[in-house]
This record gives structure tokens, C-alpha cells and sequence, in this order.
């Protein structure tokens, strides 16, 4: 890679990428909108950018990851977006969880300026994404891609393409966090039911996650709920309830009735309004256990 | 093992144990309500019995491995039932998924008469139990469980014990059932809703199973899904109803509130009222897929 | 009516439905786990009697208004039980809310016994028993309803009948029941809605009941749960749990998903989980507003 | 009245305002999208608008009864729109039911330009516009309300206020009217519970409305839902989905989980993607029959 890279947004995930980048001698420009998230990374030799804008070269990839749709807007469209900065050479990676809609909307502003534009979100924690670990998903036309795709795998285990809609890839990404978040709830529910009957939850998760549920989400989320380890987050509950909210979003255009994914938006706007929003996002089994009479 | 061995129920599961410790050259008796179940046992060299009192031996192992709750009554207490057979040397293995009342019941009406008792649930298909690698789990009085260590080890390729009191392995067992039923609502609601935005399901799937789900739920039943491999069924509809339908009186008992254990519920009761009782459970997503309008 | 009556069950329903029967002149002997809830009865003129069977006379109407299932199958089939008191002139006109098994049980053993059985169920409040103004609902054979008739119409407003299958009456309350329920829970969720965007909710109860929901429930109800008059019960959050069970259990039995029936057995679980059981059944409100953080 | 009248939007509600209107004698403009629908009331004497605008005088009222937000938004604010038609003395009445952050800004686009906006939902069908008997809920600003006063007097049997925040009667329609999508849910799983008892769930229903539940919503749509009586709708099931998906956005953004307005969502979505958009909205009784498997 020889690319000219700017990474916007240095959040856990952010940063993680931009680390693994500069471990890969690659060069880069960071901005986050609050700039000492970044000193560590200019520390060790990424270059700084005063906007979002200064972060893209025209000829180079943009990587934006940021919290929801509004900044994602603003990085790219705003006053010191970097939009009309990236030319005929350039490509925009967005690996934010954000809306279909708004994948839509970029995609189309990109074409209008004859720039590109890839959706990239990706699975994995702050860790993976330092250590190149992650599962990328993308999705958008061939000419993107081809640009964006020695950086895509410089940072991931195993890059999945789904064609070349650009939406396909976050929807593919929010069905994903259903996934996720639906197997939180699911043993939250279990754990309350072993504990009011007396069985041993350790017990039952180790031969569970040893037989039958072996990946990593049962195995490390289960944990973190018998452990009681929603803080500090890996990832804010009160993100959790964007993408579940994403996902109700998506199936109501769709017309796809999802009422695990009702259940679940039920129980994140509890837990909101409960005060747990900067938990991790597995805390969401406190309202399990709550309803369940079991005051933990 | 010199133990005489009863194996009382010789569907899918109670045939593959009683081949695996066949197989392993122990001497077995063998009953089925309707006998034929039993011929191909019986031609590798079990014995049949007449009625359950007669597959009994008053020193020997008796494991049952039927329906439901009244079959499992009534091989046990019934008219031809082994529970007056078994003396203080013998033990009842009880694997059948049943209720945890009866569980409770078996157990004190054992103790009343000085003979042993475990429940003794698995997770596994046919295969497996043919195969000996069932995942065991086991409750009981630790003398009833010592008589029953050499064949639980012989079936399984792991014990794991669940402490004195008899419902706790039934429990486990619901609790595991309900993680599987859970996870296949989820991954038919994330289907539905990938289908209608036209995300591809198998590569989907392939992901997820290859990076976050990597357990074999998620692997095997997905894929029963995206191939309608529902019929013949690994296991029916029918029974898995029956064992969410226990999650859920367990539940109520001990007042555990457990909202997708409830929408499961209801996803089985349309099954079951449409007619899909008899496919394998996994056809429980094709409710999600109609209600989506996607008519398979 | 000249009719011999005991009414066995003097809670609040069964001492209001005896009073009114006093009212009219009528002779009636009571009945009561706990004798002094009959003391008020006695002292205007009812007969106590010492047992379940000495309450009935064999051509006479035995009313009962118990709790539950246990208690009904104890008074009628225990050992100091009436049935086998009743003979081919009398009837026995169960009000209980109770499971349509037991329900088809008790016709079935009145009809070998040769003595006669309606379901008689009701709905109203003490208040209304007492005044004569229930409403009541009847099923059974043509035969035992002529003969609980005169009975039915001095205690009810209006006497509906469900024809001759024992059980449609039950059933009939149940559905009955779970409207009630249902009702609840609709305007726990719309206060919790209109409270949290700062609407006034007297003024939309007013309105909504002065427009569309006029009936008693939407009226009564309604204001129960803004005023939390929860406290001392006309109906406890406990027995309403065991209706809608009961409308769980039907619903089960018949193959018949109901979404809603099954988010009221949740609600009920987590009421009770919190140690509500005790309060009015309007405080299942309690538990959408501590969902929306509404800590009242 | 001397007042000037417009009135946008003749679909069934808002053609019903102005034939009441034009009843009391008073002077009215139209105007439709499509033209054609003002044509009966033009033959009575009302004035026809090209545009939205010209049916806006600057001192005059402005009624708006559309469709959903797009429409309130294109009539008021679109290229054709009467927004800078009201002067000081003008006043925009809102009747549709469209989303709070709509009504927030068209209250501050009014504020804006010196006019008065207030919204001023209603309940009630058709024939209850035409007759002068809906139930009309207003908010806003006082001196808005009382330009608008004699004409909600002149519509409406009852003017009920929710007081000065413009977004208050718009989320207590919004409340009014999950309240009646709730009832027809219940009466919906009631009725499938009872069909499969073999309930008379005619009797039933009558029994209900006569005893607990006497209101309209309860007397008049359970006898829809019983007589299948879905088309032509009174009320399209595609726009009862809109208000479902109000209530659910309005739930969501103040934190308000509401598990019964999740379910119902998730049940006009199922009837939506299945086709029944253009029944009545007590067509979603379909999908609670169907599940049980009533295939009527």
C-alpha cells in the first residue's frame, strides 16, 4: 500500500485500525472531533488533520468510523466534510454501523461527484481491530472495492464481499447485531431461569459453550454476564440500542416482522431509560434478572 | 461394565445408546411400546422383553429414553412398569426431556422403595448417541450416580454433573433446549429479513458461522434453514413444542418472566396448527418467512 | 324459589352472592375454610355448616366460589367433600374460575354419580354480587340449568347461556378475563407514553371514555391504575395471574397463539417475581412505567 | 363564522369537515390532489383551489386533513404549499395524524412568519365528520385556539385541550389510537380462542359489549372482525400502520418500552407484507385466525 490513507473517527474502533495501519508502516491522517482521542496515534507518527476534509487525500481512502448517522453525515457532508475533497481516484470506506438509507444517500452523492464509495462495516472488538483480526464486510461497485482492498485486508482476518448493492453489506452487519443481541437476551433469560431453580450457571454455560454454542458470543458474552462485567463497555449499551433500532428500522421499509428484534427493542429502551446506556451492551440482561424478582 | 442394562424407548435416541453399547459388547435388554423398533437390536444380540418390568434386572441399570411425560409414567409406574423391580442395587437412569415435576415424583417414589434414581438428559442426535458423544448431564443422590458412571461414560463423551437435587439436570436440559430453539427464531427472523433487502443468506451465514457462531447450532440448523431441510426430522417439531412448553411451566412456577421463551411458544403453536408438527424443528422458521410474505 | 342452596367459598364473591340470596328471603347454608368469614352471614340468618357435604341437601343448588382448582376438586371430591351428597334432584352450579379440565372432571363425575353440574361463572365485583346485578354465564346440560335457574336470575342481571358442553362457560370467563387484562395493560403502556411527552393523562382517560372506550373497564380501570388505588385488591394481581395461566393453557391445548395473552403471563410473572401478588390486579401498570423509568 | 375556510385533503375525514361545513352555511375553498374528489362538494357551492395555497386566505382558516407526513409537508411547505399565504391573523389547523417532529415544525415555521398553527387530531369515522359528532383534541397556543374555536365547535361534538405544547393532542391521538388497534388485537386472539372451543363467539362478543366493555370501539369493530366485514375499509389497515409505527417512533424516542405496541407492529406488518394493506385495519383479526390455523 502505497495509498494515502485518512481515518476519521478515533473512537476504540477507530484507533484500533489506525494503530494496525501504522504497525503496517503504512502512513495516515487522523481527525476525531475531539482531537486528544488522537495523541497517542500522532505519537507514534500519524499525521493530524485540523477537519475532516484535511483528512483525505484525492486520490486516497478515507476510512470513516464514527457513532451514528449524524456524524457520519458530518464528516462527509458538512461544512469541513471531506466530500468534495476525494476525486475520480479516491474512495470513501464507511465501516460505521449506520442507516440504509443514508448508505443510499453517500453512495449517490459519491457517484453524483464521480468519487467512490464502499460500505464496509465490520465484527470485532477495539483488540481485533489492532491486531488486524477483523471480519470486514463490503459491499459496492468493483472499481471501489478494487481500491479499497489492500487496506481491507491489511486490517481484517477474512474480507466477505456482498456485491456490489451498497447497502447490502450494513444490512448484512445490523442483521449480525440482531444476532448478537438476540444471544444476550436469550441467556440472560436461561441464567435467570437456572439461578431461580437452583442450577449452577457456570456449570450450564461451560457445557453449553463447550458442546453445542462453542463460538466466541456465547462463550465471551456469557461470560461477561455471570461476571457481572459491563463496565467499563466494550460496546456502549446505548449503541446496541442503535443497531437494534437500526434492524426494526430496516424490517419496517422491509415488511418483515422480527418480534425477537421487538423484544429486544423493548428491552434496550428499558435499560435506557433505566440509566444503563453507558454500560456494555450485554447489561441488558439486568432486566432479565430484575423482572425475574432476582436483585442482583 | 458387568451391569445388566435395560434400555426402555427405542426411538432415535434409545436406539442409537442401546447400538452404542452393543457395540461396545455389553449385554442389553431392550423394550419398545411397538416392538418392531426393537429387530435390528435384537439381531446384533439384545435381548427383548415382554413389557418394561421384564427389560429390568433388581441389580441392573434401567435407562429410559421415551416422549413425554405419560409415556415415561407409565413404563415406570404402570401396570407393566419396572419401579417394583429394581431393588437397592439398581439404579433408573432417566433420559427422557420431561417435566420437572415428574422428575420429583420418580425420585421420592424410587426412595420410597430403596432403589436408586438420576436424571440423566443429553444433548446429541442419533448419530452421536451411536456414536457415543453425547454430551451427558446428570442429577442425583451420589450413590444412584455412582452405579450409573460406567454407562453414562460409555454414551457420552462428556458427564458433567449437576449436584444432588434430581430436577437440576432437567432444568439444564429445558434451558439448553431453549438456546437452541432460540437460536433458530433468531437466525429465521435475520433470514427473512436479509431475503427481503436481498442480501445473499448463504454467504451471510457463512460469515457469521465462520466468525461469531462458529458452534454447531448455528452452523448444522442454520443450514437445515437455507436448504428447508426439514423432513425426515433429526427431531420433530412436535417434541420440541412440548419441551419450550416446559421451559415455560418451569418458568411460571418459579415466576421467571421470559419474553422470547413466550414468543417461542406462540411461533410453535402456529407451527403445530398448521400443520408442521411432524417436520423437524428447525421448520419453525418457516413462520418468520410467511409472515414476512415470503411464501416457500 | 323453595330450593335448598349452600354456598360453599365466602370470599368476597361468594359472601356478596349469600347476601343477596338473604336479601330475597331465601334459606341458604354457608361454608368456609375459615369460618368467620361466614360470622356477618350467619348472624343474618344462614345456616353454617361444619363441612363441604353438609352444606349440600341432596335435591338442592350447591353454589361454589373458590380459588382456585386445588380448592374446588377439595370441597367437592375430598373427604368431607358434597358430591356424593347431591342426588338426582340437585345441582351443582360451580362459579370458580378454574381450568376447563377440572371443569370436564366434575361433569363427568356428577353424570356417574347421577347428580347434576353447571359452569356458572360470573363477572362483577362483590358489590355487584351483592346488589344481584353479576352477569353470569352458564353451560351444561339442559336439565341442570332448569334447575340452578331461579338461583342464576336472583343473583345476576343477565344469565347467558353458552349451551350444553360444560366447559364453553369457562372458557367463555377466561376469554372474558384476559379482554379485562389486556385492557390493563393497553392503558399502562398509553399513561406510560402520555406521561413521559408530558400529556395530561386525567384529561385523556376523561376523553377516551367519554368517546370511544365508555364501558366500565376502560372507565374503572383506567382510573384505578392513575389514581394506584391498588390497595386493599377488589380482584389480587395473584388470581388474575391464574387466569390468564389458564388462558395460556387453553390456548396451549388448542393450538391457538396469542401474542398478547402471552405478554400479560409475563407481565403477571414479574409482578409477582416483585412481591405485587397481593395488590389489586390494575398494578400489572406498576410495571410498564418502572419499564419507562417512571419511578412513581 | 364570517371566517374564510380551506380545506386540504378530501379523502373520507376531510371531505366529511367540509360537507359539515357547508351544512352550517358557511363559505368554503378545497383543494385535493386529485381533483375530482372535491367535486361533490363544489356542486354544493364550496370553491375550488388550484393549489394548496389558494385555498388559504391570510386571515383565514386552513384545515389540513392528509395522509401522512410527506403530505402535510408538500401542502404546507411544497412549491404550491400556503405556508406564506397565513398572515397574522391566519391559523393552520393540523387534523391528520402525522409524526411529533413534523408538528414540532410546522409550529416554528408558523411561529417563524408571524401565523398560528395548532394541531387539532380527531377521532371519529366519516359519517361522525359529516354529522358534526367527531371527538376533536387540539394544542397550541391560546390565541391560535381561539381563531380556531368556532369552527372545531362547529365539527366536533366535544373540543377537548391538551394544552399549549403543539405535539401534546397529536401524541394522545397517537395514544387513542393504540388503544384501539389493542382492542381489536385482543378481540382477535379472544376470537381465535373461542372458535377453537367451539365458543359461540357471537354470544360472547354480545355479552362483552352489553357488560364490561359497552364502548364503540369494542361494539362496533368486534362485529366487524366477526363479520369479516374488512372491505370496504373504514379505515385502510396500510394507515392504521402508519399510527402503530407513530406510537412505536414517539415510544422509542422517549425511552417507553410497550411490548403490546411492539406485537402490534409486528402484526401490521405481516398483514401488510401479505397484502391485506387495503383492508380495514381490523383486517389484522386475519393474522391471529391464521396462525391458529382457522383458515377462514
Amino acid at each position: 500500500m502505497n495509498t494515502k490513507i485518512g481515518v476519521i473517527g478515533l473512537g476504540g474502533m477507530g484507533s484500533g485500525i489506525a494503530s494496525r495501519l501504522l504497525d503496517l508502516g503504512q502512513r495516515i491522517t487522523v481527525w476525531n472531533r475531539t482531537a486528544s482521542a488522537g495523541d497517542a496515534l500522532v505519537a507514534r507518527g500519524a499525521a493530524r488533520a485540523a477537519t475532516p476534509a484535511e483528512a483525505a487525500a484525492s486520490d486516497g481512502v478515507v476510512i470513516t468510523m464514527v457513532a451514528n448517522d449524524a456524524a457520519l453525515e458530518s464528516v462527509t457532508c458538512g461544512e469541513h466534510g471531506f466530500l468534495d475533497r476525494l476525486g475520480p481516484e479516491g474512495v470513501h470506506v464507511s465501516m460505521s454501523t449506520v442507516s440504509v438509507g443514508l448508505v443510499r444517500q453517500l453512495a449517490e452523492r459519491h457517484a453524483a461527484r464521480g468519487s467512490h464509495f464502499i460500505a464496509a462495516p465490520v465484527f470485532g472488538r477495539p483488540e481485533a481491530a489492532a491486531a488486524g483480526k477483523l471480519w470486514v464486510l463490503q459491499s459496492g461497485a468493483p472499481a471501489a472495492k478494487a481500491r479499497a482492498k489492500a487496506v481491507l485486508e491489511a486490517i481484517g482476518q477474512g474480507v466477505v464481499d456482498f456485491g456490489e448493492a451498497e447497502e447490502a453489506a450494513p444490512v448484512a452487519k445490523i442483521a449480525g447485531n440482531f444476532m448478537i443481541a438476540s444471544s444476550v437476551e436469550t441467556m440472560s433469560e436461561a441464567f435467570a431461569l437456572l439461578e431461580k431453580c437452583g442450577v449452577d450457571t457456570h456449570i450450564w454455560h461451560d457445557l453449553m459453550t463447550r458442546s453445542l454454542f462453542a463460538g466466541v458470543i456465547h462463550t465471551n458474552y456469557g461470560r461477561f454476564i455471570l461476571d457481572r462485567a459491563f463496565s467499563p463497555p466494550g460496546f456502549k449499551l446505548a449503541l446496541g440500542a442503535k443497531d437494534v433500532s437500526l434492524a426494526l428500522a430496516t424490517a419496517q421499509e422491509r415488511q418483515v416482522p422480527m418480534p425477537f428484534a421487538s423484544v429486544l427493542g423493548d428491552r434496550f429502551l428499558a435499560s435506557l431509560a433505566q440509566g444503563r446506556g453507558e454500560l456494555d451492551w450485554t447489561a441488558i440482561a439486568i432486566a432479565a434478572a430484575n423482572d425475574a424478582g432476582l436483585n442482583r
